[in-house]
């Protein structure tokens, strides 16, 4: 009987380890609790109105239509059994693995502070970014209809608490909105009055980056338009604006990019855990006493790999490469290798003809990293029609500074 | 002081009143409880994956940006008083009017049935087409994972009530993407197994068209798969499945397009409505006693008018110009004309290659009915970057038979 290879999530990690064993004599089961792969970097475009939804998105189902041995389930993973060599879902079937690739991600942490999230959402599903599109588009809208000047300029400010790629990305874009794409669409407002704050607790932006890196960072999104407030922490989030300390920002749309906290199902392996709720693996990604079960992506913290891996998706999709490589090395009775992560760089948007880069000692800021960015991702977009369709949405963007997908569904008021 | 124009919804009457006022001297306020024009033709093929919402929807204040008499608000209008002359928005606030149009459309009827549009939403706004989309896409989610045969049969079972335009497109895409879309990428259920059945109370599908055109429509729709059931008359629907008489169709999946009720607010004016909730107005669109009230698009039925006006996008653009017409003929002090409809033709579309159209007692159906479609559809769009993407998204549909959106945010599970 064929082996059978269960994969639970279908983030970068995920898809890379199915791909990888496409050939391979095993039954393979793809479970996702939703029903696409999503592009992950350009998530926040969608938060910002800049993309659709369906050009960073595809049908698992579709992607690995063609991969003969791959099964793809929509269903919720909620407990491992290592014992049994099963996992519980939702809905209380229970699959059976002989390996079992555990690749279900990070979600947002709050450090504590799970009341915080209803009023500063984050951004890591399409769910989010649907969410946080909606609260800076209605911002602007009850703006319009705000007669109190203090309270108009509540709606008028937006704070990113959180600045690492996605905190920093965020507040590029807010600023290229109320600068470029709403000016002249208000009557009663100037959207370039709008405020754009953002908030981080360490001395600098972006400390994945060398500091001479992160310094031009910090000047190209203050040129943005952007208020950067340094070694600032937050001590409160509430309907009416963010505190740190005694200071308070009076601001009605706040966005979390700050913390990062592991999917809870790591919990259930009954293995160690990292402070950030990471399932501490052994050097070839399997966890203690069971090599049949391997964890990656933003789930595996790997013992004894110095610098950390760090949680971008070159590193997902090296890691479930090497998943699938060792299923393949045990079927053949070969020695399993130890995990290396190959350095692939650091590359940040920032805006409109803004970016930073680093490959290996090789740096890179401004217009030519900008280029590079979007080179890269445009490249490594899942699917031929989606590159295509990003292409021109981003060309018509770049010459008309307008945006695409300035669409809210829903037009519920929160309140006042 | 100028005479303060005030419109209420920006579907294709509001918005073609509006700009049709772009040089009148007035101060024009567009109020929408939405922030975008939706091209509401196009819906259904959100609804059903193959465009992606920002592609048929474009935000109302930058349709409007550079006419500089017009203001946009969102928010809900909740009751007109004419006597005042205000309208009160559902946040309390209350908005004066010199000239009134009424333009908020009309939404389902379930014909006192409202219990059923829980197991069967109908197709109005984006919000719906999501819905939809969801429903068709997770329902083969659902099969794949059914061991059961009786049970996957009813998530393989799809029921469109009601065989006017939008149900017959709708029928047509189902067959289409249970046939060509999915087919291959499931391993335990075969998509083209997918039974999609249309019904409706009347003796044939659109019943708006001649009867030898409605044979080929018939026709063509059994040819794409679909099972259509004549005269028959639904007396239930529930999470199970649909009820006409002594016989049940056991489906997940039940899509409404029969019923139309207009908007409620059309109540508030104190005039008599007809059977389906529309204001009854004089010849000229105004209500009796106050010229400077009118009532346009789905919301209006006129008095005296033969044949009466159909509810289509082009008979609310003619309603939107002439209401905007009348304001400026009062301005000048010039009498104001009674309203004709100027036939604009009858165009549906069932499927790949398949349409029928009417323009007086020219008829058109097959494929040439259908080029016809796709060049009327693509060229009313508003904005030429929709219309771009548009083009894209159909060729790439057309030749590989993929469709583009099949992105489904929740994975929320309905009950068994």
């Amino acid at each position: 009987m064929t082996r059978h290879v269960l994969i639970l999530g279908c983030g970068f990690g995920g898809l890379f380890a199915a791909q990888a064993l496409r050939r391979a004599p095993v039954r393979i089961t793809v479970l996702d609790r939703v029903n696409h792969h999503l592009f992950q970097p350009l998530l926040y475009q969608v938060a910002t109105a800049g993309l659709s939804a369906p050009a960073i998105a595809a049908p698992i189902r579709h992607i690995l239509a063609a991969q003969d041995n791959a099964t793809v389930l929509l269903g919720e993973a909620v407990r491992i059994d290592t014992s049994q060599r099963t996992v519980l879902l939702a809905d209380g079937e229970t699959l059976a693995y002989d390996e079992l690739i555990v690749a279900t991600g990070a979600t947002h942490s709050y450090f504590g502070n799970d009341a915080w999230r209803a009023h500063a959402p984050g951004l890591k599903t399409l769910e989010d970014a649907f969410e946080i599109r909606s609260r800076i588009l209605l911002a602007f809208e009850r703006a319009e209809r705000e007669s109190d000047p203090g309270r108009r300029a509540a709606w008028l400010t937006f704070v990113v608490i959180g600045a690492g790629a996605t905190g920093v990305e965020l507040a590029g874009m807010l600023a290229e909105i109320s600068r470029h794409t709403l000016h002249g669409e208000f009557r009663r407002i100037d959207p370039r009055n709008a405020r754009v704050v953002l908030v981080e607790a360490a001395d600098r932006i972006l400390t994945a980056y060398p500091p001479d890196l992160t310094d031009k960072a910090r000047l190209q999104l203050e040129r943005l338009g952007v208020t950067v407030w340094l070694g600032r922490r937050v001590t409160g989030v509430d309907p009416g604006g963010v505190q740190l300390g005694d200071d308070r920002i009076a601001a009605r749309t706040v966005v979390w990019a700050a913390g990062v906290a592991a999917s809870p199902l790591g919990a259930s392996l009954g293995v160690p855990l990292d402070g950030a709720g990471r399932v501490l693996v052994e050097p070839d990604l399997a966890i203690s006493g069971h090599p049949e079960v391997q964890v990656i992506g933003d789930l595996a913290s790997i013992r004894g790999h110095e610098p950390p891996v760090p949680g971008i998706a070159p590193a997902a999709k090296q890691m479930g490469r090497h998943a699938a490589n060792s299923i393949l090395c045990r079927l053949r009775g070969k020695a399993v290798e130890p995990f290396r992560y190959r350095d692939a760089g650091l590359l940040a948007t920032i805006g409109r003809n803004a970016a930073v880069a680093m490959f290996g000692r090789f740096k890179l800021s401004g217009y030519p990293a900008w280029l590079l960015w979007l080179v890269a991702h445009i490249f490594f977009l899942i699917g031929f029609r989606n590159r295509l369709i990003v292409l021109i949405e981003w060309a018509w963007s770049y010459w008309t500074l307008q945006r695409y997908a300035r669409i809210v569904v829903d037009s519920e008021h929160r309140e006042d």
